[in-house]
């Protein structure tokens, strides 16, 4: 998660230009307190391209952060489809529509194996929320197992289960916590044995694991053989108590990680339950989860479940049109290059910059540690420093890990040779600024 | 809620036509069980304008039932706004975005007073979903009062307060149901004061009452003086058990009702919290929770709460259109004065039919209830073949109520006087028939 400093805070207001300072205002004036603006000196971009933003003065900023617009900012492919679909009809999923039947069929067929059914929701948070409720329906129990930073979304059930956040959703006696799958995955699975044991002997019983498959607010956990073995063993153990597992991909999933489009296929998982979210529809709000029809049947003959705006048509469209760019413009395969070739250039910046300490990754989902150089230890100042000596240097980054000292990096998949270039040239500078 | 028979069931299946009974078996094999489609012959509409949609076949039916797509199916504002805006940018609310806040400007001005901060979701679940966890912060307290076939939502937490549903998400101790204010309300009352002892005694307290305002699954209560008396006693009570009062216009909100525009306007309630949705965006996914500073500013300090699509630039463009059609349109005007018509058009209807019992109404938000002519009792049985039969007659409606047995009138707004002479003249025909 990010650290409270990389926000707009009062105190920077009187730094404002009069523009930017009066739509502070005015926004503070009507929007909840709970809402947070990016930067002492926040952005507002007019218009968007590929994996570029641009301000009203016509700035173009390079997003090497949001992971939402995946095939790129305003795709003409997507907006087009969402234009077509709104202006011929949008119903619901009560009434037949041959092309949420099409986009299931092909979103399953490339899912782990086993996933059969599909449901569909508007966010990622509302995916996991359902999955919960469905695994907690399937097995009877309530007990669920996170790992320590994990970060599932904003529902009161999602968050209950999102160390994260923070604040006041305490987690409750139902909920444990344990190791992100790092060096060879044992503090993990010593973790689970521990968890379990504490939810069978509380009667919480297990209900689910919930991971997300590249564990992003812990930092970013790459595949491996290892933690592979370790995943392995621990869905054996979770299994094994009754429970099932769900893997989260919302960040992970659709390919910003490669051609193996899921982060469990990378890690051999195959959950009973799947969910997805975010570059699901390029920025249309649709989400999803697939399960086992045997883990959705007993719930689906109980409960009705229906989402108003999930899966109607211009959701579809936009869903249909995010799929079809991504393998037409072989999105997922120039991650996985351009990926490598990016971590080997922040290898490289790390081996010249004491700051700068390992880069790990995978695909378009990178994260570099930032330390400091005396101590050796994870330096969230530094890395908060970091983030907006880039910003001013108009690339757009954020911080992650629970330290809060990893430099988050994932950008949308178009993320050109030239955009790596830029990057790394920016991060170097900034690198050595920081050294004076 | 609509009762499991005016939906297709495996047994209809024989009678469907080739194309509609593949697109059955196809949609069968990848969605989830839950999904239901309507009626014994499922529709699909492959275009739609104003209060019509359209099949395949060019037949057009006359909607009665979506009020999601509340100025029209596919005006072609909301449609301009939402592609104009896609082509453009969407990105999200840690960046300023001036189109955000002129909105949040516009509408917190015409809500209820006290109501100064808003809240965007995609959903109205998670809008119910956020109101809940800020009242349980704000106060303290766990317990909920809601009315006794509320609908709230599908997520964990208002699943929870939404005994419509009906199978496992069986209510806790925590969740009290009191009558919906029919008659003088004082059962409503009555109900409450022991609701909120038993929610004291219990140690759970009143963290809110939870109403929507036109008790559209408790079968619809139209505004009246009694009404308003009885609300305003049943806040008193919650207030001075330490609760607050969120009033959900997810469905009655945006101007259904009539130029008062909410539900609890019309009642006289100042709710400290009020969730919006369904129509709100008329069809994007797009849903807010208002609330008073002083509730939110606890929460907003302690919780963070970020919702990635809720509140970006495209699901602004849909909301602000849809707001200014409304008003350019004066659709409110328009549903109060149509909707009496209507309803005058049903009272008469019902001096004609034995099937047809009194109707109530509002704006365009009517009930007719439906009886056994011999003995006067609720008939589901009835409703369900009217529904069916009036679908028969190509006119979308459908069934609400404790009993599943009135009949839900909510069309788009744009509905004019030949929309409800041909709805008339259709029910009119069903219930001759019914007779037979």
């Amino acid at each position: 998660m990010i650290g409270p400093s990389t926000y707009y805070r009062p105190e920077h207001r009187a730094a404002l230009d009069a523009h930017t300072g009066e739509l502070v205002d005015r926004r503070e004036a009507v929007l909840a307190p709970s809402y947070r603006l990016f930067y002492a000196q926040p952005l507002e971009f007019v218009r968007g391209a590929g994996t570029k933003l641009y301000t009203r003065d016509g700035d173009d900023y390079l997003d090497v952060y949001n992971n939402v617009p995946s095939v790129g900012h305003a795709h003409p492919r997507v907006t087009a489809a969402i234009a077509e679909q709104s202006a011929r009809v949008n119903t619901h999923t009560r009434y037949l529509d041959a092309s949420l039947i099409d986009y299931a069929e092909t979103l399953l067929a490339a899912l782990p194996a086993g996933l059969d059914t599909l449901s569909l929701t508007c966010t990622g948070s509302e995916a996991n929320d359902l999955a919960l409720r469905v695994a907690r329906h399937a097995t009877g129990n309530r007990g669920v197992l996170v790992t320590r930073h994990a970060y599932h979304g904003v529902t009161a059930a999602v968050a209950e289960v999102s160390p994260s956040l923070g604040g006041i959703d305490a987690l409750g006696a139902h909920v444990q916590l344990i190791a992100p799958p790092v060096g060879d995955g044992s503090a993990m699975v010593q973790d689970a044995r521990r968890a379990i044991d504490a939810l069978v002997a509380s009667g919480d019983g297990v209900a689910a694991l919930l991971i997300d498959t590249a564990f992003a607010s812990d930092g970013f956990v790459a595949p491996s053989p290892g933690v592979k073995t370790a995943l392995a063993e621990l869905a054996r153990l979770v299994r094994a108590a009754g429970g099932l597992v769900i893997a989260d991909e919302v960040q992970p999933g659709f390919g910003r990680l490669g051609p193996a489009l899921w982060g469990s296929a990378l890690h051999g998982l195959e959950p009973e339950l799947l969910t997805m979210g975010k570059p699901m529809g390029n920025g249309y709000p649709v989400a999803g989860l697939a399960a086992r029809r045997s883990v959705m049947e007993p719930f689906g003959r109980e409960v009705r479940y229906f989402n108003t705006f999930a899966g109607t048509p211009v959701a579809v469209a936009a869903a249909r049109a995010t799929w079809e760019v991504l393998h037409d413009e072989q999105l997922p395969a120039h991650a996985e290059i351009l990926g490598a070739s990016l971590l080997t250039g922040l290898d490289e910046l790390a081996t010249r910059h004491p700051h700068a300490a390992g880069a790990r990754g995978r695909g378009l989902y990178a994260a570099l540690d930032i330390v400091d150089p005396e101590t050796g230890a994870p330096d969230e100042t530094t890395t908060i420093r970091l983030v907006n000596a880039l910003r001013a240097r108009r690339v757009l980054i954020s911080a992650s890990g629970p330290h809060n000292t990893a430099l988050k990096i994932r950008p949308p998949l178009p993320f050109s040779v030239g955009d790596r270039d830029r990057f790394l040239t920016e991060l170097d500078a900034a690198l050595t600024e920081l050294a004076r």
